[in-house]
């Protein structure tokens, strides 16, 4: 039901006012304007207001959102409280960096598996995790119930890994590959086009 | 002026639609339709007639656009056809990661520089480029136009790698340093912050 009253656009911003809230957290903040949270995210307060109206009554007015309460809302509505289990597939320089990424553990992320099929990758251990065959990605995901694939592989292999997380009946995939991949409806992907943050730069510089 | 006419959300889009115009045109595609660009965006065809409506007449009523004038003329308004000099700081395994990147390069970025503090590191040579040292940044800053400063150092260096990419004149800077970083106003600056996509992956397999 959420997804048809919900628009893409505010489900793309929510994991940035879980972000804002976190680090006002870190400085200590307990409440938090709808002026403030908006200066940091830089949007409208009249924005801020409308989209975290959507998901129930989290301010006080003329007080602000209480941050704590906000944070766990906002991480409940993400799903954060589920703390997925993670695995990637593809452990080159950029899953290596995946694998050590501190941001996703603050968020509370499993890091559970790695996967290459690569004999001089499989065996070495990547944040505590030992890298396995690839060929053991069906079994693994059962036993250690991986809910949440990530694809590091080079292009021409990506559509291939794909499958073999579908078969291994994982509910999300996380796509770095640069290319559209074919999965079935009930698989989630989201991809990660990392160009679109330097096109984006790219927009603001030009002309300066 | 740009700036105060173009909503955030919209220039946010435009590298999106970048992307899939290049798709379109690898596909063989001459002329789009809005709903079939929208229906490659996940966008309402009015958001998309919108959108580029802001930067000119682009369409043919009743007939769509045409793929490769459009993306000519995106890839104008993104600043790409300035072909800006990138040079990238930290070169773990995400800075490896990146200097590889395939996606940038077809997007008319050029990686000109390479720069560490490790002396293990320094004088390697990655996707054709020598790794300097970060002592040389200000010098090479000016004989190689480096334009773009993308910074991949550990948390705690970031905001000193941020102060000698300014210091040493660039125009933008890419972060994927978790941290908040003071740079002065007329230097631009995009955080990337790769737990964003997951979170948002998090929210589509919640409730699943």
């Amino acid at each position: 039901m959420k997804e048809q009253t919900i628009s893409k656009a505010t489900i793309d911003r929510l994991p940035l006012y879980y972000r804002t809230l976190r680090l006002a957290q870190d400085d200590g903040m307990d409440i938090i304007s709808s002026d403030e949270l908006g200066r940091r995210l830089e949007l409208t307060p009249e924005q801020i207001r409308k989209d975290l109206a959507l998901f129930g009554q989290f301010g006080k007015k003329g007080v602000g959102y209480y941050v704590n309460e906000l944070k766990f809302n906002v991480g409940k509505i993400l799903g954060l409280d589920n703390h997925w289990n993670i695995a990637i597939v593809g452990i080159g320089h950029l899953g290596v960096a995946l694998a050590n990424y501190q941001n996703f553990i603050a968020l509370g992320f499993n890091l559970v598996a790695l996967f290459d099929n690569d004999p001089n990758i499989i065996g070495k251990t990547v944040n505590h995790v030992k890298v396995k065959s690839i060929d053991e990605l069906q079994s693994c995901a059962k036993n250690l119930k991986i809910d949440i694939g990530v694809i590091a592989v080079p292009a021409q292999f990506a559509q291939q890994v794909a499958d073999k997380l579908v078969k291994a009946n994982i509910k999300g995939i996380w796509n770095f590959a640069p290319v559209k991949m074919r999965v079935p409806e009930d698989v989630k992907i989201v991809n990660e086009d990392l160009s679109v943050g330097l096109s984006r730069l790219s927009y603001y510089i030009t002309g300066k």
